[in-house]
C-alpha cells in the first residue's frame, strides 16, 4: 500500500498542480492511482477544483468524486454548476450517491454540512479485544477520516459513549467498550450552526464532534480539520463584515469584478444613505456655522473621536459575545462599564484638544476669536461625543443579537456613522451653550 | 482505571468549580483525585486559576501542579506572579521542573511555547508489531496528549516519518514502521511564530505539528487543541485591532479598568493627534468656507464614504495576506483591482449624492445657490475620495507588513484617518476647480 518511497503529502502535490498550465491539471490527475488523484483533488482551490472536473469526462469526473470522503464529495459537488453536479452524481455509485445526496441536503453552515459521514461507531456490549480487532480491519480495509474516535452505540443506535482510539489501546483485555468508554458524550444536532460545533470542540479539546438526530442516533461525525476551516472562515468573515461590507465567501484572488462590487457597493451606499443625515443635522446649524465658521473646522476631528471609540467598542463586545464570556442579559453591567471608560477617554482627548488650541494660540499659529471658550467647547464636546460613541458602540452588538442577527454584523463604519449623526448635534448644542452671547 | 460511572468531563467540573464561591473552589479540587484536580484546573479559567493556585498551600499547588500535562503547567506557571511560579516550581520534581523551565523559556506565541513535551516517537528500524506493543505500554502507563501521531527518527534522533495510530494498527504484521511511516514530514522550528503552526495544521489537516530543533531533533508536538485556542485568540486580536485598538490579550469581563483604558486611550490619542491635520486642512480652506458654508455641510458625508470604503479595502486585503491567498509582491495586481473598484464605488456614491441635491432642491427642502454646480462638485469629490479611500485602504496592509509590522495592525479608524486628511483636500480643490468664479 505504501510502498512508494518519498511520498508526497496531497497537499503538496496539489501545490504542483496548481502551478501548472491549466490544460495540464486534468492529465496529471489522471496520472495518478485514482485514489490518490482524489486526495490531491480535495487540496485543490475550489476554483481550480471546478475547472478541471468540468473539462473532464463525466464518467472520468465521477470516478474521482466516488473516492473522495463523502464531505469533501459533498463540498466538491456544490461548488459546481447545478447540471454538471447531477451529471456526475448520477454516475457514482448508488450507496455513495444517496448519502452525497443526504449531505447536499444540509446547510453548508449547518454540523450536518460539514460532517463525514463514515465513522466507526461499536455495540456497546462489543468485548474490547473484539472491538480493536473491528477496527484494524476497518483501518486496513478503508480510508475513514475519523477513526481518531470510536463511539459506543446502545441496540437502537443512539451514542451512548465515546473512547479515543488510544483508550481502547490502553483498555485492560476481557472487558466491555461500556466499560472504558466515555459516558457523557458531547454532540450536536444536524442542524447545529458550525460556531456551536466550534465552541464544543474548543471547549472540549475535541478531535471530532459526534452529529445525532432528533432520536440522538449518530448521523456523522465532524472532524477537526473542517472545525479548524470553519473557524479561518468565520475570521475572514468576520473581519470583512466589521470593515462594513458583505463577507466574500470566497478568496479575494478569485472573485469577479461586478460580484466584488456587489458586495461593497450596498453596504456603502446604506451607510452613505445614513451619512446624508450629517448633512441635515449641520445644515441645522447652518447660521451657527456661518456666524462662527471656526466650529466647522473641528467637525471632523470630534466625530471621527466618537467613531473610533465606538469601534474600539463595538470590537472589544462582537469578540466578548461570540466567545461566550459575556451573554445578551450582560447588556447593562458592559453600558455600566462603557460610561466611565467613555468618560475617561474623552477627558483625555478633551484635555489633547484644549491642549492644542492654546498651544497653536500662544505660538501664534491659530487665530480663533475666543480662543478660551473655544477650546471649553471643543473639550467638553469631545468628552460628550466619545461617551456617546463607546455607549452606542458597545450597546450596537447587543441591539442586534436581540433582534435576531449576528452581533458581529456591527461594522467599523456603521457604527461610525450613527455616532456621527449624533455627535454633530451634542457638538453644535454643546457650542450653543458655551459660546451664545460671544460668538454665536 | 476508569470504574465510577456517569464520569464527568474535567470541563463540566471545572464550569461547576466555576460557580462556587471563590473561597470554596480550593477545598472542591482538594477532593478529587489529583490527577483529576490537574485536569479541571486546566479548564478553569486564568483569572480563577490563578488565584486558587495563589491560596493554596505552595506544596499542595506544586502537586497540583505536577500532574498538568508539561504545556499546560507551563502556561498556568505563566498565569502566576513571578514570585508565587518560582516558589510552586522549586517544589516539583527534579524532572518535570527542568522540562518546565524549558518551555518557560520559550515566547509563549511561539511553536516552543505551545507544544507539549510528552509524546510518541520510536526508532525507525522498530518492528510494526513491537512498535504497537510499545505504544500499548505507553498508554496504559502515562496519560499523553499526543498521541494519535506517532513519529520515527533515525539514530541522532532527527525526525524521518510520521505516521497516525490508525495506520501503525493497519500496517502489515512483520514489517518495521520505516515500511509504514510518511517520509515527507511537516515540522516547524522551536522559534515559528504560532501563526505558521496554524498555517502548517490548516493546510495538510494535522492533529499535530513536530517541533524541532536547529538539527532537526524533535522538541515537542503542538496538538491542535492548542492549534484552536490559539486561532480564536488571534481572531479576538485581531478583531480588535480592526477596531483601532490595542489586542486586550484578557476577556473583557476580567481586564482592569485602568489596563483596559491603558489599551484604548493611546491609540485614540494618536488617531486623535492625526486627525488633527483635518482641523489644519479645513483651516487651510475657511476663506472658500466663509464664502460658500454649504461646503462645510457635505464634510461628514465625503469623508466617511471615503473612510468606508478604505475600510473594505483594508478588511480584504489583511485577511487575504494572512490566508495567503496574495503576498507582498502582489501589491500592484490589488493596486490594479481597487483603483478600479474605487471609480466604480465613488461612481455609486456620486450618482446618488447628485440625485439627492437635485431631489432635494427640486422638492424645496435645500435650498443651495448654484445647485446643478454644488451637485456635481459633490459627485466629483465622492469619486476621488472613495477611489482614494479603496487605494490607501487596500495598500496600508501592504506598506505595514513591508516595514516589518503585521498587516493586521491596520485598524478602520487608522484607515479612516489617513483618508479624512487626503479626503478633505480632494473634496475643496474639486470645489475650487468647478465653483471659481460661481461661489469661490
Amino acid at each position: 500500500m505504501r510502498c512508494e518511497t518519498e511520498e508526497l503529502h496531497a497537499k503538496d502535490l496539489a501545490d504542483v498542480a496548481q502551478t501548472l498550465p491549466r490544460e495540464m491539471v486534468a492529465p496529471f490527475l489522471s496520472a495518478l492511482p485514482v485514489e490518490r488523484a482524489a486526495d490531491v483533488l480535495e487540496y485543490l482551490n475550489e476554483e481550480l477544483r471546478t475547472e478541471v472536473l468540468e473539462t473532464m469526462s463525466v464518467r472520468q469526473a465521477a470516478e474521482l468524486v466516488t473516492e473522495m470522503t463523502p464531505d469533501d464529495r459533498a463540498d466538491t459537488l456544490e461548488g459546481l454548476e447545478e447540471s454538471s453536479a447531477e451529471e456526475i452524481l448520477s454516475e457514482i455509485p448508488a450507496e455513495e450517491r444517496a448519502e452525497t445526496e443526504k449531505l447536499l441536503a444540509y446547510d453548508p453552515a449547518s454540523a450536518g454540512g460539514l460532517m463525514t459521514t463514515e465513522f466507526v461507531s461499536v455495540s456497546q456490549d462489543t468485548p474490547v479485544e473484539e472491538a480493536l480487532a473491528a477496527v484494524r480491519r476497518i483501518a486496513r480495509s478503508e480510508r475513514l477520516e475519523a477513526m481518531n474516535t470510536i463511539y459506543t452505540t446502545d441496540a437502537a443506535g443512539r451514542v451512548r459513549g465515546v473512547m479515543s482510539l488510544r483508550e481502547l489501546l490502553a483498555a485492560p483485555e476481557g472487558g466491555k467498550v461500556s466499560d472504558v468508554a466515555w459516558q457523557e458524550v458531547q454532540t450536536v444536532p444536524v442542524t447545529a450552526d458550525r460556531e456551536e460545533v466550534a465552541r464544543l470542540t474548543r471547549e472540549y479539546d475535541l478531535v471530532a464532534v459526534p452529529v445525532v438526530d432528533d432520536n440522538g442516533v449518530i448521523q456523522g461525525v465532524v472532524t477537526v480539520d473542517d472545525v479548524i476551516d470553519a473557524l479561518v472562515e468565520e475570521h475572514t468573515e468576520d473581519v470583512q463584515r466589521f470593515g462594513g461590507m458583505e463577507a466574500l465567501e470566497m478568496p479575494y484572488t478569485q472573485i469577479g469584478f461586478l460580484s466584488m462590487i456587489g458586495k461593497r457597493a450596498p453596504w456603502l451606499a446604506a451607510l452613505f444613505l445614513s451619512e446624508m443625515l450629517t448633512t441635515t443635522a449641520m445644515g441645522h446649524f447652518q447660521g451657527e456655522i456661518e456666524k462662527a465658521v471656526v466650529l466647522a473646522l473641528f467637525v471632523p476631528l470630534i466625530i471621527s473621536s466618537g467613531g473610533n471609540s465606538g469601534s474600539q467598542a463595538t470590537s472589544l463586545i462582537i469578540r466578548s459575545l461570540a466567545l461566550g464570556e459575556i451573554k445578551l442579559r450582560d447588556w447593562w453591567r458592559v453600558a455600566l462599564r462603557e460610561l466611565p471608560s467613555g468618560l475617561m477617554l474623552g477627558a483625555i482627548l478633551g484635555l489633547l484638544g484644549i491642549a492644542r488650541i492654546l498651544v497653536w494660540q500662544h505660538l501664534g499659529i491659530g487665530n480663533y476669536p475666543h480662543p478660551n471658550l473655544v477650546a471649553l467647547t471643543i473639550g467638553a464636546a469631545l468628552v460628550g461625543v466619545v461617551t456617546f460613541g463607546s455607549l452606542a458602540g458597545s450597546m450596537l452588538p447587543f441591539i442586534l443579537q436581540k433582534l435576531g442577527f449576528d452581533p458581529a454584523s456591527a461594522s467599523a463604519p456603521f457604527v461610525a456613522t450613527l455616532v456621527d449623526v449624533t455627535g454633530l448635534s451634542i457638538y453644535f448644542y454643546v457650542a450653543l451653550l458655551i459660546l451664545r452671547g460671544t460668538m454665536l
